[in-house]
């Protein structure tokens, strides 16, 4: 049994690894760490945790938690654990850091489309970033996961295989992404009520989100050199679900056809086919994110357009569970030797 | 280990089931029954359970599943169970039946509200009331349990404690309810349409609805003579949930005071105050569906009014868990001796 | 043509206003009032209004618009415009008042339910309850109205004709009603985000609801003799309309019978049978909130119940126009003579 | 006064007319047709037309129709009206066709993505594709009007500026569309009940729903060649509304440069800067369907990203009103020369 601290437990991501880790069995969580509720009951604030979760909210300070707990889940503000982050607290206690303050290997570029100065890129070249189906055996080894971002966890899994396999030319790909409104957090801003997001769909961040240069930088390394997409994300009427829908111009082979859909099936076979958490639909069948909802599930489907030459790829998951707490104990199991599955292997609930 | 069948396997509650048994480490499913997909992956027709069910579904024959299944869920039609249930089934195998064939004691209150002719009222005796909370020990010794309605379980838990101690007038009780769509089932009819039901809320069965003598016939029980209410079901548009409004006048004590908060609080305790599964909130807090949704929980408040000398009461849970699925598994843990929260103590998911 | 002011443009049933102002032939509006947006353009805070109204928000300024405007519309917080309105302003303009400040007859009432002392009591008496179906000939007199709140209007109108003739024992009302969430307004709070709201039903203000003196005093008016309900608000996922479930006791004629379905229906035609914007259904038919989406009717429909002897009222409306705006407009067509439909005739809008 | 007649008046799009024509001052409507519901009335049908419509639904007899119609309006699956006009009705009455069976040129194309065999192609030659802003001068000279669909009309005037002025490559378009739910009919499928859209979004008809040839058509005329494109629909949990997210390579300036923002915004000013109801939103503001929901407007926005050298277009509209009904009303308007936004003039509901 381990200890756990969450610094940010009171935001969605927050209490939906507090749901996760009170169903796993090698975990106890020690520290419930709110800025906003220090010295509230936790299940005053989230009360379907009433008569599960008995523990007040503590601050936020990072180090007194490293003294406790064995591993720290930051579920923060972009900055915040970067600015106290330091050697000294890693040689104590392992962090899942949900925040992007570790995603990007490039300082410049997590400044320039973060707008913020990093506060300690020194800690940068140790994080893995954690992309389980990925970078398992890195993340292992580690004592920083950057966890990735619920956006970026399905843009990547939908396309890497074939990106890194080459069946298609990266430099075609457009990601349309839609994404129910709990990704959008728990702050009290207008645009976010009910009345304003109900009966609506829109897009934002067009050309500058800031989930891009984090997806750029992983298919890059499957591409082998440097790729530029555009990714739009859109806010859907619904609490959770992540659909991604990618576009993308399909290789010819050297005897100048497209690559059938059986051969993209056979590479996503091939990358996909011994994950418990990913599931490759067949051909033409659209994953929907209904039938992920709760659960660590990535579904990834994919329509071959012979009349275009592309391909069009679309990935589903739950943007809390696997886009957020859920990959986090993913990556905490890998971390500790746990069964990766521990406490994540519910199936999805629906309706 | 014990083997699981389930007849109806594809309605909402059936997938409800089949999510919570996967779950559960003490049962495997052997029998995924459906009339209208026989011979279908249950995984595509529920593709929440794609990589994780491989069955096909079989037929509804009740006869044959009797000879392989310790324990049968019926998930069907009114009438379905009680034309093909007998004796010589009982005696091979258990049964937990979420339709309304066994619950109401008097045939011809049954046959008057579902307006259908019973086809074993013999049985009727044998069956018990599965409302684990109040009939506990009767479950464990029986071979057939008559799982309550999700309106039922809700409005007669919220009122159980203050009917049977004295402290309302049952004559005076009215149940406002409302209701998640789930509970109208996955039948492909024009008034369940999403456009038809989102942006709307309508009340239904007003004065007539079925769940109205069971509701009268239970809290007889506690109220010690025949109680006469009126429910009203009301239509929302949300997946799950059940809220009950409950009005019912306050009785005064021999000092000629209303009971107070207290004391209703009081009562409260003493008949919940060791549940695992209802959560009695303070005075005057509100339950809330999503507080419970995807859990086996019943939350209960209740508020006092001088002005008018009623109380009102007010109970949420989740209609396909603790108004169907869950409680089937909590009857069935009960009927095997299992933990009683075996496979329905996840924490309620939320947003 | 008139000139309309409006303060308080830029909530939701400012805007509303602003929507069926745009469409009516006799007025014009000269002031777009808003405390928190002066200054900026109306249309890129409502963008639903772009390229159809070119104004700049100004001040809240009433004295100031009472120079310019026939009439003002003040959409405000309890207590803003008795805190601004004098005898002065009146002899220059007519005010239909959405706030709840002259509602309420005695002063003493408003201030123990609002928790506010009342700054211009003294006008309290010459604001006429804009009710136009109860009260048409007062309003065309008056230079202020008290136009009614969303809840009152649908719970006085759906009961007002049983009680007003003795169908009913008003001792015996209970009101269950259920609101969109536009009802809530557009301030930034946490408990109205979209994902706290979205998949939940729940029950607030229970039993001290700031509506509950209003229906009282109106009901009371009819009935003759001080009447005392319970009402019950609770929160509906959906962005309008309000539906009431009410619940009294009939009243047993000399014969000793209980009032039928065709005496009760004759009542309401007598008091309905030529109203515009009333639609009673037939006997047993659910009004439901879709059907009234967007414009001023409010459905009534209503079922007895023989078992229990009382008789369960429905009514629905949209909580946006006959609830606030739209009424607002039927009062000022009232007051200025103008035909009584102009601007709010239009059919209800499906799905 | 005209009279016009409505075939599939118990379709939402049907009901749609029926709202719009009732405060259309130039218009009757002398003819509710349905095939299910002949004989019924129609407000037993539509509620919301209770005390509106006093009708009781026709059948479908064409040729009856025309005979009393000075217009008639055709909602109706697919090869039904191909199937019965002829040039003797259409010497009799206009015809505004609300399905797809004269709006594709080559009649060859129109069988292969329908699947259907065309029964009067001699007619197709007649039709005028009823884009208004496009086509209108053509419009008012002819009898019969092809009515284009939904998910086109936003795409085609999303796109048509810039593909026309040759600013972007039409090779490289990509539609990535989004619709609420209304547009997949009333008819009663499990795949359209509330559980079944609700908390989900999915895609459908990946490279093969039938409104991919008459974008194609239409824009091939504005590029002055062959277009293909890439046409992806979703199914968003709302009732109303469509946006499309469309991507396109920027054509780069004889100056080596790409077009600024300025420059395209100055195309959109060129085609639509006197149009009624297009409204161009400014650089980088993103259309939302609430903000047009109930109206005939299509809001268009844009944002250039160098980064790409791409330019994504995005337009929103209500799938009922521009979509289908206000734009068929549009079109009967050019017709008989009324005023081309009587009728279909009210300004957007919100929310």
């Amino acid at each position: 049994m381990i200890k756990a601290g969450i610094i940010g437990a009171t935001g969605y991501a927050g209490n939906e690894l507090v749901r996760l880790l009170m169903g796993h069995r090698e975990v106890e969580i020690c520290w419930y760490g709110s800025k906003s509720y220090t010295g509230e009951t936790y299940a005053g604030i989230y009360r379907n945790m009433s008569g599960i979760v008995e523990d007040v909210c503590k601050d936020d300070n990072l180090a007194a938690l490293a003294d406790e707990a064995d591993v720290i889940f930051t579920a923060t503000p972009q900055g915040f654990l970067a600015g106290l982050l330091t050697e000294e607290i890693l040689a104590r206690t392992k962090v899942v850091d949900l925040s992007a303050d570790y995603r990007i290997r490039d300082v410049g570029v997590y400044e320039e489309w973060y707008k913020i100065k990093h506060k300690s890129p020194g800690l940068i070249g140790e994080a893995v970033y954690g992309l389980c189906e990925i970078n398992r055996e890195k993340i292992r080894g580690t004592r920083l996961v950057a966890n990735p971002g619920c956006y970026t966890t399905c843009s990547i899994l939908t396309a890497y295989p074939l990106v890194k396999e080459g069946l298609v030319d990266p430099g075609t790909l457009i990601i349309d992404a839609k994404s129910g409104t709990s990704g959008a957090g728990r702050g009290a801003k207008v645009g976010n009520l009910f009345c304003e997001v109900n009966e609506n769909i829109k897009a934002y961040g067009v050309t500058d989100h800031r989930h891009t240069p984090e997806i750029e930088e992983q298919l890059g390394y499957a591409a082998g050199r440097a790729v530029t997409v555009n990714f739009t994300p859109h806010l859907v009427p619904m609490n959770r679900g992540i659909l991604v829908t990618e576009y993308a111009s399909l290789v010819r082979k050297p005897d100048g056809n497209l690559p059938s859909a059986e051969e993209i099936a056979a590479v996503y076979d091939q990358y996909y086919g011994k994950e418990r958490f990913v599931r490759v639909l067949g051909d033409g069948v659209c994953p929907e994110t209904r039938w992920v909802e709760g659960s660590n599930y990535v579904d990834i489907g994919f329509k071959t357009d012979a009349r275009t030459g592309r391909v069009i790829l679309m990935g589903a998951l739950d943007n809390l569970v696997k886009g957020a707490a859920g990959q986090a104990v993913q990556n905490m199991n890998l971390l500790f030797g746990f069964d990766e599955a521990e406490g994540i292997g519910a199936a999805p609930l629906f309706p």
